[in-house]
């Protein structure tokens, strides 16, 4: 078999077999394949694209390209939940405490954030203390003692889409469906829990802008999953605006500690809600999303969920107080609230650029290498449906440097678009993909 | 400016600007380019195409990227003839001669061949002593003396075009017309030649098996080279079956040389007339085409072209005595009459299975890096239209390994299609394609 012929027939639009998409990968693992063939075959695939059994076989060979994560020695059936990203994504953290209080262990690796802040492992170790390096025997025992516990990805997970990704990422063969389904799944397979949620972010803020994209998306990593015989879930949810209202690391912790409160916001809360559901009810801890909703809510009222939360920070060595004491989280050493000078309903907010402004701040990496300033970031006073009066604070900026700040304050304006008459809110959550099918929400 | 916006901006199908084209052409001679980024882009470039500006702009860039042959010091109009490539294709070996007794200087750079056969550089170095490794000012002193010099290419004569096409031929992204356009005409450019006479091969021996491909690519050039103020005439002619009869280094020596004493073979002398003809009017030697086609069969006729080539082989170190006694030239250790169970027409020859033939005996090279048996090959006798009886040779295997000549006598008989009823024999010389455009001959 030689990579030449292989490149030829995916090329002329022909599929390639399982042994010769094992062959790539072998190749592309053992470093006996030359980054330039492989560039070459990711620009065919892009343009001819891979049908579900490429794309299976690829997703399943990637995964099997280092280590399988076996949690089999975790009780019961084992949860992950993932999101394509988007801007004030704190699901996760708010998501997983939960579901331990109802019972369902979530096992979950994360990956460090690129793009306008950090990923979830990033926002968590703006708690002080917080440990997500842990090794395979802790991070079991502690999932059986708490029902949580959330360690980075080792070098070893996975690393065909380590390679792939950093190739595709300077090749201009980022965007497409097949790839990126395979980049998402093979991870997902390799980290062995029993159940898999997808949050398929679509909007402006998204990878997908497209709501038809982030469905078909959402169909290609649904039918990996069931081909290799994983419960999977994908819900196609609004990423039009930012997620809640704080987008940066430790901005984020406080907002996910209030949430947990019960103190919203709104739509995080709703997220979490959704998720949670459909997961017990995939998981057979309970037999309708009614039921499974009213218990959701339930570990939110009764300060369960919140309690989970304190035992997961504490168990992974961050300071528990955080959750009393906000100051204790890394502090931004200028604050400033821009104030709206026009009167109106917010009509649409840019999202990408409400991310941009994150990253202006410091609050997110450009490479793997940059440092990340985990105190930096917005929060927002307005989202899209609400009134702004003139003098009204639209946003407060959290920053080190007065000029970045300076900058992202005309960035933040830009991003927002007022109407005269009123707008209606957005709907959050849109669509589900299951063994279903695709169904409205 | 950076490589990933214009990977991109290619794949999308959009065209590219002067400057994005010099800067990849730049990137890639001084190293600065990663290979996967060239590959990848020359895969978008394969599927979307590149338009005339950007084919002329990328030659212009490829040609400039190394040395630039000064041919001035030459006295009048210096010409040079291209071949695509075809299977026993010794045109040049004659034709130069030819044009030189004329009067017109053939200052001529070649490369070593990769494929069935080596290539004319291969086929002169079988005479023993001949040398094309020669320092520039031989080069032009040579020619100003005798009116014809060969050299092989310098490293450094577009080095972009050696990086290129090396990355093509393991990427699946040979085939591209546009490419294989810049490979040739920046080679032509750099070579200082004020007429270029590209010979566009047509059919199962040839790089492009459709004449309509023939004719797009020799459009293609004709363009690039009219761009560059060369006066550019490229001629569709047809390799469906071998040119002449021999195949093989030495062995097409022997034919070139019987060529220049009249002997034959027909087509092959028909090719020099007709190339010789156009390049003689373009050069305004002659004023019409029927005026030099006599003067250059004058040449073969009265010898000249003959004395001419024995002049060059002693200028260039070989033994001129060849012309006399083909046993100085290398001779292969066994030789197989292949004899024909079968009556008929010949029909069809797959006309690059016999340039396998040749490979498989020895005669060609398929990396760089392998070394060539001059002696070896195939000289065939019946070619399509013969009649053929049964008992007949059809051809003669010349090698050096029994086992590979068995390979090679099955190969040489499954290339070989009889018909029952008699058969036309092949047009050669099928169309003209120059500043008037497209003409059929």
């Amino acid at each position: 078999m030689e990579m030449k012929s292989i490149i030829e027939k995916k090329r002329d639009g022909y599929a390639l077999t399982k042994e010769e998409i094992q062959f790539i990968i072998k190749g592309c693992v053992d470093g006996t394949m030359p980054e330039y063939q492989l560039a070459a075959f990711l620009m065919a695939v892009y343009f001819r694209g891979l049908n579900k059994e490429e794309t299976a076989e690829l997703t399943l060979a990637m995964a099997d390209s280092g280590e399988m994560l076996d949690l089999s020695a975790i009780f019961g059936m084992k949860v992950d939940k993932h999101s394509t990203g988007g801007v004030g994504d704190k699901t996760t953290l708010v998501l997983a405490p939960m579901l331990a209080a109802c019972g369902l262990p979530v096992a979950k690796m994360s990956g460090r954030g690129l793009g306008h802040t950090g990923g979830t492992i990033d926002k968590l170790e703006s708690i002080p203390g917080f440990v997500t390096n842990m090794s395979r025997e802790q991070f079991i025992s502690q999932v059986n003692e708490i029902g949580i516990a959330l360690a980075g990805q080792t070098e070893n997970l996975v690393p065909a889409d380590k390679k792939i990704y950093a190739l595709r990422d300077v090749t201009g063969t980022v965007e497409q469906m097949s790839l990126i389904a395979t980049s998402i799944m093979s991870k997902k397979l390799a980290s062995g829990s029993d159940i898999i949620l997808l949050d398929v972010k679509a909007g402006s803020g998204a990878f997908m802008k497209e709501e038809t994209d982030a469905i078909a998306l959402g169909q290609e990593m649904v039918e990996i999953g069931l081909m290799a015989d994983k419960e999977t879930i994908a819900i196609v949810t609004d990423m039009d605006q930012p997620l809640g209202y704080a987008v940066g690391n430790a901005l984020e912790i406080r907002e996910t500690i209030e949430a947990l409160k019960g103190n919203g916001p709104e739509d995080l809360l709703e997220l979490c809600y959704v998720f949670g559901a459909y997961l017990l009810v995939a998981a057979k801890c309970e037999e309708s999303l009614e039921a499974a909703r009213i218990r959701l809510i339930q570990t939110i009222k009764s300060g369960d969920a919140l309690k989970k939360f304190v035992q997961w920070v504490e168990m992974q060595g961050g300071n528990p107080l955080v959750v009393e004491n906000y100051n204790l989280l890394p502090k931004a050493s200028i604050v400033m609230d821009l104030i709206s000078e026009s009167t109106g309903f917010v009509e649409r907010i840019q999202c990408e650029m409400i991310g941009k402004v994150c990253q202006k701040l410091g609050g997110g990496r450009v490479t793997k290498e940059d440092s990340i300033n985990l105190s930096v970031g917005v929060v927002l006073h307005k989202k899209v449906g609400d009134r702004l009066e003139e003098g009204d604070v639209l946003a407060t900026l959290y920053g080190d440097d007065l000029d970045h700040m300076k900058e992202a304050k005309d960035m933040l304006f830009s991003a927002y678009h007022l109407s005269k008459t009123p707008v209606t809110k957005r709907k959050l959550v849109r669509w589900i993909i299951s063994k279903n099918g695709v169904e409205k929400y």
